[in-house]
């Protein structure tokens, strides 16, 4: 057997397994890594810095299969090279319930899947943040600890997504030259051919943002390793277009849409095994071909070795300090400086806008902890993300801190899953609430990794005033709650914000948003200084003077208003108490005695919020009232839009006497 | 005065009185309205079909103004044309709650107002929409009655947006050659320089997309003129790439981000006053300057009575079916053709999955309904969203009705809005319901703005089965149900789908999702099969064979599982009701009587949906138990998956004996 025909066999290998898999599986997505077989053969058995052994060493190369409908491609090479999580039974137990072999590739099911993908396009902007992350870790630890690629194999449909957009252009704007993308280039999507929807010349696409482009025969392998020879030396990010044939090999169905997402059958089955001269059964790879894999895979190890050899001789500081980075812990300091600015504030009591009380905390949180990245999609001087510690990051100094994402909201949240996924670093960036729309499908990945991303989300209500109902968030609120592992805090002053950032940062395995005003608060949060009540999500802020007639629940800005109602209530004779509830899904996780403690048995509960009820039931009952948005905002001054809609101290004391009267 | 002089004095009344309505507002954005202010005269004095006192005459040329934020440009030229909404006094009232001059440009606030912007791409978006809307109208009624541009005026931002890569794309495959585009290309974001962010080269950007690209200096009319003379000459859509000066004439921030978001100050107005040589006090246009302005104005006014004279003597036919579709008003046999059809059903009882329930809706639809326009973002088999009568609509023939929008979810969504803007076309298209997060910021503006879409979401819950959690939606109906002005849908059976797809088809105020399945289900609506039930939002589906014990409300698939418990409760001696509720926001539009005789008073109330539980405290209150997800849901078969996630008959008859022992 020639080399070229053992190499051919080592593909054929990943097509077996895939289409026999879908097959066995009866549901599934066989043409993807039957056309991408070759690229995943040279780039696994001849590129990738690997090692199957340990696979979670933090200078590997990152491989994401941005076309996660084409797992079985990853499952396959995974297998091959000797993961151990990926078992020949994970393979034959494709997409059953508690495989690790899920029918997308989830993140945390087996080490070698370095994110989850499935929604098009969310892979190649998680290998923007995976790509910057290692500039990112170069530039502080060097070559010796932090060197390596980011390989992307995307498909059409990660193409024709706007966030491949989002993604191309920062890539190339930042110069991120060690990100290696593969288009595999099958001309074929779900509907039939890319012509029924596209015509766009894609490399001259890429290279309109900086990119060096190459096109192969994707079942060339010497072709595909010489582009990747090339690729790696240039000093721009590069995308190489492998025309391949979806489904290569299966005789009836290849380069049709037929094999892009159904088992072939046990015709085609039987035809594509005759085609390729593959003679072994489901699930058997000849010893020799699984050998040749196994060698690759040790092979690729040595690498991890050298490095190993390089951290031993590096100074026990760097190396303390890039493993800390790594392990994801928080410096020793940390808490200890939150402290101390709690303290400080609960003295001077400062009346600043909860945006910049968040600008406040990361002037103290970004001296503390190295490791945060800040940024905000172009609305710096509005999200206050930036701190005295956090310059630009550009193509020419990746040893700052701020990244100038521009006006693309989404790219920015897969870039930042990219970042956290990647390692060693936590990233926090801005837009305003009402665009978490646009963030919203990288941040669900980041709800369903579990991983720590930090969304800050200003102008979090009819608050901002004249911009008006496009730019006004009243539903963003409760969706964000709706998203499962989603931290949403709404802070209602500058203590607050210190205790939710500390919240968002100590939670390894949730995301989280901090909704923030643009209006001024007053600090109302003097007490129990030394407690993060924050914590508990929900938690009593002003007392009633007596048996409480009337709960007050508010959350940011709001909270102001109940305190004046309550005000106006006691003065009244009417005992009142306020409950501020930073975090819905915190409240959650208490035990039922707090949860019924704190919400109480006041003949009356009212909740307010300048946004929309849904979700608020949990705290007033059926019985509740609830003063809010009803609908979408206006443009207007917010003086004027907060007495319009109603959402005002006298309207919570007029409907908290109503109640009363109307229960006497 | 020379020409050339009057028509720089013409773009500078669009500069005051840009900056002074800033100014005297507060807030706003003077900066663009100054740069582009050349373009736009050039525009709307030598070129825009339209009729001041006419507005919504339907071939005019549309207006897209997708860099939102410079509202005055677009108010200013509105009042300097004579349309009547926008007075001096609106101008005056810039961004004041109440004025027609909201902060952005709000849909329905004032005529020439085409649609809301301000979330950026969005209008470029919806351009592509009112581009192939025209296209498709033209081809129906030809160029008598339908022949006109699309023009838009976008920014940095609305290119840096992934959205507008999806609209060039589509705009370029489609050959929408009546569509130009202003690149507004001024070199400056809120962040600063656009080289902070960017160095896309954007006529290559579009060049690669089929676009026809041109560049000018954008403030020399005359090229402007010459370049939208070529434009329209084109082939292909164009791309007009035109050099400005952020905030032109203002001697000491011009240029700057310090005049894109902020008013200019009394001093700096001063020195434009002066560098322009412009003398009048705020608000003030000089009368032969406002005279030319109306003189265009009524000038291009001929072009609206020439086809007026051309619709009168258009065969009477054509011309009711024209103002038909131009009103919105549906054909005479709709409702008897969806009546006859449900008792089709309702005596076959066919047993298939409501996404095939929707193309068997969708078959007789189109059948009568010859103004909708379907599509799919490149999963037109799983949508079922394509019907015998509907065709591919290509570069080539646009007399068809079917859009492959591609794997472009957001811009078939925003396509979508412009298509319903431009009027007499109804648009559906389909995607993943867990996909809705990717189209969410167009359908949070179809809301905002009140117009009839229909998005067609199919495999609504962990019942598609193996593609897993990132596939299968689990908060999406919630945060769908969280946007003000949109009815979410979940039909149960064909029945209740051809009910939803009526009362979709009738609300031409308020846009629809309607959530279907992949799986099979039961024809379980058979009775009042006259009346459209599903009005009510909810009903009663069955009844208890005596006083109810147990009511279990239920929405889509998990009817069925509801039936199949009740009839177990009676079984056991147990009265038990069953509810189907296929639409939370129409039931909260019926009265309080109706709402509480609905949910009623039996002891046990239970709720039943394979999603999260957000929402359902309306219906079974404080006290009531939720039968749905808890978090992600997990790649499997989908009879694994209901067990796994305990959502069976079996789980609410044990729910309900435990609740009622509880209690007794």
């Amino acid at each position: 057997m020639t080399n070229s025909e053992k190499l051919n066999k080592m593909a054929n290998a990943i097509r077996f397994l895939s289409m026999d898999a879908v097959e066995k599986a009866n549901s599934g997505h066989p043409g993807l890594p039957m056309g991408a077989a070759d690229i995943a053969t040279v780039l696994y058995t001849r590129f990738l810095k690997h090692d199957p052994k340990n696979p979670h060493w933090p200078d590997r190369d990152r491989f994401v299969l941005s076309a996660g409908h084409g797992s079985m491609l990853l499952y396959s090479v995974l297998y091959l090279s000797g993961y151990e999580d990926i078992t020949i039974e994970e393979i034959k137990n494709f997409r059953q319930l508690g495989s690790k072999t899920a029918g997308h590739p989830e993140y945390g099911h087996a080490a070698g899947i370095e994110t989850t993908t499935g929604p098009l396009g969310q892979g190649l902007g998680n290998s923007v943040g995976m790509a910057l992350g290692e500039r990112i870790l170069n530039a502080k630890f060097g070559d010796d600890l932090v060197n390596h690629y980011t390989y992307v194999l995307a498909g059409d449909g990660c193409l024709m997504e706007g966030l491949s957009q989002e993604a191309i252009a920062l890539a190339g704007h930042l110069k991120l030259n060690k990100l290696i993308v593969f288009w595999d280039n099958n001309n074929i999507t779900i509907d039939g051919a890319v012509s029924l929807s596209d015509n766009t010349d894609q490399p001259a696409r890429f290279a309109a943002s900086g990119w060096n482009t190459l096109s192969v025969d994707g079942h060339d392998q010497e072709a595909i390793a010489q582009a990747i020879e090339q690729a790696r030396a240039s000093d721009k990010p590069t995308m190489i277009a492998c025309k391949t044939t979806i489904g290569f090999g299966a005789p009836g169905k290849a380069g049709t849409n037929k094999v892009h997402g159904s088992p072939l059958g046990a015709e085609e089955i039987a035809a594509t095994r005759k085609a390729l001269g593959w003679e072994d059964a489901p699930f058997v790879v000849p010893a020799d071909i699984l050998d040749a894999w196994r060698v690759a895979g040790l092979n690729a190890a040595r690498k991890r070795q050298d490095w190993e050899k390089r951290l031993a001789v590096t100074d026990a500081d760097t190396r303390a300090e890039f493993e800390r980075r790594i392990r994801g812990d928080l410096p020793g300091g940390f808490e200890q400086a939150i402290a101390d600015y709690k303290k400080k504030l609960s003295a001077e009591k400062p009346k600043v806008a909860t945006r910049k009380a968040s600008e406040m905390a990361l002037e103290i949180i970004n001296g503390v902890v190295p490791e945060t990245i800040g940024g905000s999609a172009d609305l710096t001087g509005s999200n206050n993300t930036k701190t005295s510690q956090t310059k630009p990051i550009t193509p020419d100094n990746y040893g700052e801190r701020y990244v100038h994402y521009g006006i693309r909201e989404h790219g920015m949240a897969a870039a930042m899953n990219g970042l956290t996924l990647h390692g060693g670093i936590i990233p926090y960036s801005g837009t305003f609430l009402t665009f978490s729309d646009y963030c919203r499908p990288a941040m669900r990945l980041s709800s369903l990794m579990g991983i720590r991303v930090v969304y800050v989300m200003t102008h979090d209500s009819i608050g901002l005033g004249e911009d008006g109902p496009t730019h006004q968030p009243v539903e963003q609120l409760a969706a964000l709650r709706a998203i499962p592992n989603h931290l949403v805090f709404r802070p209602a002053d500058v203590v607050e914000t210190a205790e939710c950032w500390e919240l968002a940062l100590k939670s390894t395995k949730t995301p989280s948003t901090i909704a923030l005003t643009r209006q001024n608060l007053p600090t109302v949060r003097t007490d129990h200084i030394e407690e993060n009540l924050c914590a508990y999500g929900a938690y009593e802020l002003a007392t009633a003077t007596d048996d409480a007639k009337v709960t007050i629940f508010a959350t940011g800005s709001e909270v102001e208003i109940a305190l004046n109602a309550r005000a106006a209530l006691e003065k009244k004779g009417i005992a009142a108490r306020v409950v501020s509830v930073p975090c819905f899904e915190l409240f959650e996780q208490q035990s039922p005695a707090y949860q019924q403690a704190l919400i109480g048995n006041a003949p009356v509960k009212i909740a307010v919020e300048a946004a929309i009820s849904l979700g608020w039931e949990r705290f007033i009952g059926e019985d509740g009232v609830f003063i809010g948005m009803k609908g979408f905002g206006a443009s207007g001054r917010i003086e004027d839009l907060y007495k319009f809609f109603g959402i005002t101290a006298e309207a919570v004391v007029e409907a908290a006497e109503a109640k009363l009267q109307k229960s006497a």
